[in-house]
C-alpha cells in the first residue's frame, strides 16, 4: 500500500483465491456451515494452513453454499465422516498438481460411533465405561442407540 | 454437479471470491490470524454472514498474510481496536458500490480498556469491582497497568 490517504474511486479487486496446487476443495458444504466444517479439520484460532474460505455464496444448486480449500492436506475418513453430519450435501474434490484428481459425495452413514458427545449426562457413553459413543443418523438429526436422546439441531457443538 | 464419477485431467476452477459490493476488506492481517479476527467481529461456528478468508498468502510486504471480506458490514471502532492488537499492519478497506471509499490502517493505542481480560486472578480488574480492564501497549506485549502482570502470547485468547 503507497501512502495511508483516502482513495477514491478505485475499485475493489477481485480474485483473491488462486486455484490451489495440491489439497483439497471442500464444495457444496450447507450455507453458514464452513467455519464448524474447519473445527471438524482442527483448524481453530491461528493457523499455519494455507486455507481459502467463502460462505454464503449464492449457489443455483441448494440455494447458499460455503466452500473450504485447504491446500497440502488430503482429508481422513474420520473427518469426512464428522462433515458428512453438518453438510450432507458436501462434494470432496482433491487436487493434485492442479487437477481435480477424485471428486466425490460424502456418504451420509447410518450410524456414526466415537463421532458426537452425548447430551444426556446420565447416558452410559458419558459414564467412566469403555464405550464409545453412538447414533443413528435420521433425516432430521441423530438419536443415541444407548439412551434413545434425540439431537435435532447445533449438531455440529456435539461433535467430538 | 452431473454425475459422481471420478473426473481426471479436470483444472480445478479458480475465482471463488468475487469483488464485494458493499462491506469490508480487511487486508495485510498478520499470517494465521485470520480466524482470529473472526471471532473478534462475533463470527463463530455457524453464520448468516457473507465472508471470504484466506490464509497464509504470499505477501511480498510481510511474507505472509491473511486476507477477511465481510458483505455488508463496516466495522466499529471497538472492533477495528482489537484487530490492531492481533493484526497491527492490517489495512480496512471500506467498499461502497464496489469502489474503495476509504482506506486506512489500524491504529496500535498506546493504552487499551475493557478489551483485554487480565489473566491474572489476582487483579483488582478480575474483582467484583467496578474497573475495567486497563493494558498498556508495548513493543512486545502488553502490560497490565494495575498488577503489571505482561502478555507476551497468545494474545487473542484474551481479547475479551
Amino acid at each position: 500500500m503507497r501512502g495511508d490517504a483516502i482513495r477514491r474511486r478505485r475499485t475493489e479487486e477481485g480474485l483473491l483465491i488462486r486455484p490451489i496446487r495440491n489439497g483439497t476443495v471442500i464444495d457444496h458444504i450447507t450455507g453458514g456451515e464452513a467455519l464448524n466444517v474447519l473445527k471438524i479439520l482442527g483448524i481453530t484460532g491461528s493457523t499455519t494452513e494455507e486455507i481459502s474460505v467463502a460462505t454464503n455464496v449464492e449457489s443455483g444448486k441448494t440455494g447458499r453454499k460455503d466452500v473450504v480449500k485447504v491446500e497440502n492436506r488430503e482429508l481422513r475418513k474420520e473427518e469426512v465422516d464428522r462433515i458428512a453430519l453438518i453438510a450432507p450435501r458436501a462434494t470432496i474434490n482433491i487436487i493434485r498438481d492442479y487437477q481435480v484428481c477424485e471428486k466425490h459425495r460424502v456418504d451420509s452413514p447410518r450410524y456414526v460411533t466415537g463421532v458426537v458427545r452425548c447430551p444426556n449426562p446420565g447416558c452410559i457413553s458419558n459414564a467412566n465405561e469403555p464405550i464409545e459413543s453412538r447414533f443413528e443418523v435420521l433425516p432430521a438429526g441423530l438419536r443415541c442407540t444407548y439412551c434413545d436422546w434425540r439431537i435435532t439441531r447445533d449438531l455440529s457443538s456435539h461433535i467430538i
